[in-house]
C-alpha cells in the first residue's frame, strides 16, 4: 500500500480506498468540499465532502443506467429535467436522444461545474457544448417549487447521498413537486443507493415514490466507485416500454446499458423482491 | 474511522476495508494464512492469505450464484464435484437439491474447512450435516486428474484468485481434465472473477472455456466483499435450460437467485458483449 490513498467510510464499518497520483483541483464552495483527484485505478475522479461521485473508469455504468431507462420509455422526452448532475455525465447522455430538445439541467453548486470543466472534462464535454442544454446554477427543490405544472416529460434527480446539500432532494414534498412538474406520462428516474450499505434509504425510496406516483421500478447495477457491490436506480414509468426508435439512435455509443441489460436490470433479487411485494412494506 | 480496520489490496491501487470487533481465529496452514474476523458490516468473514473469501452478509450472494445456475439447468445432477468451497456454502446450496446423490468436495487444505467448522459454522452447517457430502483433503488438480472419465455430471469449481494454492485451478489442463471428468452433458461452472478489477483473467477464462468445452456462458452479478463492484461466474451449459422441478425445491429458500435473476444474469454489458463476440476476441 505505497503512496497516497483517499478512503471513503461508510456507517463506520466500510471503507473503499484509492491511491492518488495527484489532486488536480480542491476548492471549498459555499456548499461542499470539491476535490478532482487522478488515479492509477479510477483515473480522474470527483469527490464531493469526501464522497466519490464519479470517474473516468466507471462513470458509463451510472449515467447510462440513471438516464436511458427513463429515455427509452417514457411517453415524451422533448422538455428533460435534471437536478444535480454537476459532473455534466448525465446531460450528456440526455442530449445523445436526438428527441431531447431541451435539457434544462440545475446544479445547486456553480463550484462544482467549474470545477468539472476545467479539471475532469473528459465526462460532460459533449454535454457542455450541446446548444440544447439550458444550465442554470439554483437550489434544485426551489425550482421545482417554482416550474409550471407539466413543464417537463422527464425528470432526472442525479443528487448525491441524502446528507448535505441532497437532502431535501430525498423528502416526499419534493417528490410531490416533480410529479407536478411532469406531464401526465412523465417519468421520473433517480438514483436510488444501495440495499447493501444503506438499505433503508433504499427501501424509504421505494415506499415514498409508490405514495406520490402509484408506482416505483428499481432497478439493480453495480458502480466499483461507490464501494457497496449492489447499486440502484429507480423510474416511475414502464419498464416494458422500451421504444426501439429510441434505441436505435443511442445503443452503439452506449459501453454498459443495451436492451438486454435494460431488460435484465429490472430483475429484482429474491429478498428485495419478497419485501418489496409484502402488503406492509417500507 | 475509529478502531481496527483490516484492508485488502487490489493491484496496489483500490483497496476495502472493514472495520473488525474481534478476530475469532488466526492460524497458518501448510498453504495459506487463514483468519476469521468478526466484523461490523459483513458479520464473521474468512480471510485467506488476507484475500477476503466470504462473509455472514454477503456469502448467499456467491453461493447461491456459484450453483444454482449449472444445477438448475444440467441434464443430470447426481453426482456433483466441488473444488475447493472450504467454508461449505456452495456444498451447502449444491445439497439443497434432492436430485443429488453425492457431493464430493475436494479441499486442498483442511484447515479452512477445521476453521470454518469451528468458528464460522453458520455458512456450512446443513451441507457438513449432510450424509451426501463426501469430503475430502486433496489437491483438487490431482483428485481431477486421477478421476475415471466420466464420473460426475456436475463440476464446480469454487477456487481463490489465481494466485497461491489455487493457481493451477486456472490452467487450461485443469480445465480439460474437468471436461474428461463429465459426462457428454455435463456442466462445468466456476468463479470467473470481477472484469473491472480483474479484467484479463475474466477474458482468458472466457478464451480457454470456448477452446476446452466449446462454450462459455458469464453470468453477472456482485458480491460487496469482493470490492470490485461487478462480480461473474461462468458456466458451460445452455442457460435457457432452466428445469421447473430443480427450481421448485430450491427457490423458496435462496436469498438472492431466483428464476428471473437467472434470465437478467446472463445479459452482457455493452462493451463486455462486442468483445466476447468479436472475432479474435481473448
Amino acid at each position: 500500500m505505497s503512496g497516497l490513498w483517499y478512503r471513503e467510510v461508510f456507517r463506520d464499518q466500510l471503507s473503499l480506498g484509492v491511491r492518488v497520483e495527484r489532486t488536480l483541483h480542491a476548492s471549498q464552495s459555499e456548499f461542499q468540499r470539491i476535490e478532482i483527484l487522478d488515479t492509477a485505478f479510477f483515473g480522474k475522479m470527483l469527490v464531493l465532502d469526501g464522497i466519490f461521485m464519479t470517474s473516468e473508469a466507471d462513470e458509463h455504468y451510472y449515467h447510462e443506467m440513471i438516464v436511458h431507462p427513463a429515455l427509452c420509455t417514457a411517453e415524451r422526452i422533448e422538455r428533460v429535467l435534471i437536478i444535480g448532475g454537476g459532473d455534466g455525465g448525465t446531460a450528456r447522455e440526455v442530449l445523445r436522444h436526438p428527441g431531447v430538445e431541451r435539457c434544462t439541467m440545475v446544479e445547486i453548486d456553480r463550484g462544482v461545474v467549474e470545477a468539472c470543466k476545467a479539471h475532469l472534462p473528459e465526462i460532460g464535454r459533449e454535454g457542455w457544448a450541446d446548444p440544447r442544454l439550458d444550465l442554470r446554477f439554483e437550489d434544485g427543490v426551489q425550482f421545482v417549487k417554482d416550474a409550471p405544472e407539466g413543464s417537463f416529460d422527464v425528470v432526472i434527480l442525479d443528487g448525491s447521498d441524502p446528507v448535505g446539500p441532497a437532502e431535501g432532494l430525498f423528502d416526499e414534498r419534493f417528490y410531490e413537486g416533480v410529479r407536478r412538474v411532469l406531464g401526465a406520462d412523465g417519468v421520473f428516474a433517480l438514483q436510488s443507493e444501495s440495499p447493501t450499505v444503506y438499505e433503508q434509504v433504499f427501501y424509504d425510496i421505494q415506499a415514498t415514490l409508490r405514495r406520490v406516483f402509484g408506482a416505483s421500478h428499481p432497478y439493480f447495477g453495480s458502480v466499483t466507485l461507490y464501494g457497496a457491490g449492489m447499486w440502484t436506480w429507480t423510474m416511475t414509468g414502464d419498464p416494458a416500454a422500451l421504444k426501439p426508435e429510441r434505441v436505435a439512435p443511442i445503443a452503439e455509443g452506449c459501453r454498459y446499458w443495451s436492451p438486454d441489460i435494460h431488460r435484465a436490470a429490472f430483475a429484482q433479487p429474491a429478498e428485495i423482491q419478497r419485501r418489496l411485494q409484502a402488503p406492509a412494506s417500507s
